[in-house]
């Protein structure tokens, strides 16, 4: 029913699901397997996920990101708890207002250059304690790799969460790209998650090869109340739930997310590469980047006209900040060289039509 | 990972994926797709809804049933809105509140006989319109078939929809297994919903053989405001929405939603017709039913005992109500012939061990 | 602006400002004080309040009994908690959905005869403790005087807190007549609620001669979180909260508390007097009682007609439940003994003419 | 029980009622009225609005700010929708999360110097509609005075209001201290509401004068929807409501609304001009104002530790920013020119002190 040979630069979601990942399922399929969680797959889920990020961790399959990170929020705060997060975090601007609307949770917002927080960026909202009037600040919510494709540094989580901790607070990381920020830092998953101070983490599966399916991973358990009842009555419990730990544990359980993120990274770098190698060869004339590509993203800044020129000719991408000629180009598990090779080649020629 | 032929008759989703299903996913992959449902997959969807719903109709692919009754519920009803619904109904048994919770709406509950709402139990709670002291009835929700096994006539569902409009409120159906409902009554399912009065379904495909999926399903348009919206803020917009709208295609657009469902059916009435029989020969001593078979539910009361017994013999299934001794047998579209004659017989044996 | 000397049988709401209230009111006057709370008039309240129901306790101003019932119901549940109650408890049928709403609290309700809960009663929604699908119930409501003029006992209000208690449960008592129960008991407040068990008390005082204000009152420090910051949010915090907690403590500092509640139980007792003693002596034909007389209220039952006629002579009151003739009267502090023999004339009268 | 002679610069709700206001309470009393809203002075209300608003006008009074606040905006927007706001107003920094919690509202907050939006600043939040990914902005909210002591001129309001209107959007003002913007501009209340394009309104009566009581004032019906039902949900419908009825028509249906409001803001005024004529002479070292002082509050910036030592000779008010040495002082319906030629001579004493 569709053109199974189009790829593009739109989003990671775009694409499809791996190989590995189908198979997966269709293994989980057969017989009877007891609903809602208690099945042998989600059983399995436990040592999977206790391989990758140590013991003791708590895993909740959900659905999609929006779930896993409003329902992960709720169970670390009170009813009058507010979430310190980037400005550009995904649970302020791409969620419809579920984490207010579902969750009851009042975000508290810093603007940031590059979607990452710090220590003191945290502190322009980490007050106010004690102060009824005021949501009171319980948890730091950061994003890795972040909406604007950037990375966190061991160095960096670890700073924040060792100041969210002295405050009272607790951190949370929306790992939607998870697997890119493990593949761009050369790191096991544990090394910037638990081991960095990571108290409860979204780990994605969608964005990197999954059909469907994304955890609530509790790695501090004095962090996190009621999960269980949580998902259900956020309407995140899957009946058939074998057949979402099969996909995660299909990504985890070798290396298969290793694999996917780290391809969409180099993509990214190949783009990016070979971008920079032609600007320095003043062949890119407007060309720019807003952003270090240090996973599958790459932010770029094109003079006016040529993002729609590039869409006429069927690359297909989103404009990130329309009033700035900035778009976004994401690469996939599925993102081939030739797609590279071809998008760049495409640019080159519209540049250099827009410049003649 | 997992005993592909155990099957038991706990639930129709400890069943897993129809291969029909499982292949139509597969046919999906491929290539990008645009996410959150611009895809030609879910493009294709209100076509396949049109020919067995009637136009106009629009469809809304949601991850489960609790998602699509409160999105549905929701999109009917002001901020100040309440629903009348049989106490037996899944929105106020088992979604954990999440029609109150995430929904913000009031449930006025009814007790039936056999979880079918009247237009006279509609009347217990439809009163009190303009005073501020009560939650407003504005929307009437029966389930199609129902928690209990029952299905619906036309005429019943005609006369709670008349009755429901003549008094400014809307009727939502929850037709989790209406598939069911379609194989048991013998009709097309637009006989005993658009053309019956419902104004908005929560269409099931996961009971049915899907491996997860459901549509909320507008036939009145007037009756619902806001679904694109509401989907997304209750966290139950899919991103890589094609592998849904797949799978609803698959059983909706030729009639595996009827094959499935009327085998269901049928192993569900071959069960209830060996043991009626066996009662009428008296070899079934402190066996009764509560409920009529009419779809893929059998509601039994079991002399004490005798239900643990069976459970310890292998046969999976639930206590419906232990203080009476009621239990529930669910077929699936999976279950075969042999699993049923293997119960039967295990009920024989248990039942005379009890009596002896 | 209006007719000061016209008083009816509607509602113990439609009385205005005991004359001791309103001297309250006017000595908190004057000056400035620290707002939201931290006023010498609210510092005072834990003093006035401990002298009556002991130490520790907890008391948190509000507004109005639906925001000290929600409040105070939030603050002793999880986002997953239920509350069993009566069907005809105020927070299920006067409230709006407010519990659900705004408080996201699912209400697991139980029909009565007489507007109370037993032990018994409890039992039919206290169950499923760990089954997420099931809204938890964690918490047991009760009204004192109930919404039907009924009081529990010392040992009833017991029986059910040992019962709630031992299922892991709290007990939480909506006072919005608690000193019509103290007269009617004829008990110091603390006796039927710290000594029988109450963890959490609406404490009302607009129903018995204040111009606005109830008080959230916590028993039981381990059964309440969070009510500093649940007030606020729940937009029941008054700034000039010294006029609210002036109100209490003329009140409950002294005996305005009993002695109007005493009296408006007096009239109601004298209205019933009457009327039981003509029904004895045959001159009522037709009317009967639904309920026992034990506070404030007379629930009866009048022959159709009649009460309309009543109103129409100017004897304003409710219909209770229109479809059965039955109605309410309701006596108030400025209830007088001339108010009561003429409305049991008018009575008199119009059930003779009825019968004629 | 407390000093009635003190009077600080706190909050102009650390005041208490003024005596006409009193009156009218005591006047309101006596027999019965019809509660929630159905007694005369409620009655009344519309025609004193009418009269200094203009008809069409719905008037609901409500307990408190932040009720008047959520309820009003809840009224006026679908479930997905959004607010555009400063960051500095009430409703984003100081309802403890109310209109998130309460409300299920997405706010869209935008730095300002002066706490003023203008069309530009709207348009960095107003955008996105039709994508379900951004919660919709469908309001812009305005404080008049705002919290910044800074007050909107016709044309400035007129100038939002088109703005939104012209992009489906409409408008609500916060008029906690509208009565003092009435007296800086000059103007009657219309003027600066209707007649500039205000859809619905946050009348304030308790920081000018009132025991307790706003009103959400609708000026374009089309704009707001179910204000019956929501204020009960809400929890704050008054049974009493007379009190506060009376109350809004002590102070709008005289001039007693502008009489407060003048003098609190020829208050502010004497102190800054004091001030201000001593920096000229150069007689306050160190004293500077961030905001132009144009209600009843006066923003500076001290010395670092002269607040403090302000504070404890007994002048009492708050620190905005704390950071920045920068405070607030506030003036009421009772601070006496006494007051401020007594805070002016500490004032001099202590910057000269810091100074030396």
């Amino acid at each position: 029913m569709h053109d199974t040979a189009f790829r593009g630069f739109a989003s990671d979601n775009y694409s499809g699901v791996h190989p590995e990942v189908l198979a997966a399922i269709a293994g989980a399929n057969g017989g009877h397997q007891v609903a809602y969680g208690d099945d042998d797959y989600t059983g399995h889920l436990h040592e999977v996920f206790a391989r990758s990020f140590g013991d003791p961790v708590e895993v909740y399959p959900v659905f999609n990101g929006t779930g896993a990170n409003v329902t992960a929020l709720q169970s670390m705060l009170p009813r009058w708890g507010a979430v310190i997060a980037a400005s550009t975090a995904h649970i302020n601007v791409d969620e419809g207002g579920a984490p207010e609307r579902v969750g009851g949770i009042k975000l508290l917002t810093v603007p940031t250059d590059d979607g990452k927080l710090t220590p003191e960026l945290v502190d322009r909202e980490a007050w106010g304690w004690g102060d009824e009037h005021r949501a009171q600040p319980l948890v730091v919510s950061i994003t890795q790799t972040t909406e604007l494709g950037t990375a966190y540094s061991v160095e960096e989580i670890r700073a924040i969460a060792d100041h969210a901790h002295e405050r009272g607070m607790t951190l949370h990381m929306d790992g939607a790209r998870i697997s890119n920020a493990a593949a761009s830092l050369g790191l096991p998953l544990r090394a910037f998650t638990r081991d960095a101070g990571v108290d409860v983490l979204s780990f994605g599966g969608t964005k990197n090869g999954a059909l469907l399916g994304e955890a609530i991973v509790v790695l501090n358990p004095a962090a996190s109340e009621g999960l269980k009842y949580l998902r259900k009555l956020n309407m995140q419990l899957s009946s058939k739930m074998r057949f979402v730990s099969a996909q995660l544990i299909a990504l985890l359980d070798g290396d298969l997310y290793l694999r996917n993120a780290s391809h969409s990274n180099a993509m990214a770098r190949r783009l990016r590469d070979a971008l920079d190698a032609g600007i320095a060869a003043g062949e890119f004339p407007g060309l720019s980047f807003t952003q270090a590509t240090q996973s599958n993203g790459v932010f770029a800044v094109l003079p006016a006209g040529v993002a729609d020129r590039l869409r006429e000719r069927g690359f297909k991408f989103y404009d990130w900040d329309a009033a700035k000629n900035e778009v976004r180009w994401m690469c996939s598990f599925d993102t081939t060289e030739g797609d590279i090779d071809a998008f760049v080649a495409g640019i080159r020629e519209e540049l250099a039509r827009a410049a003649a």
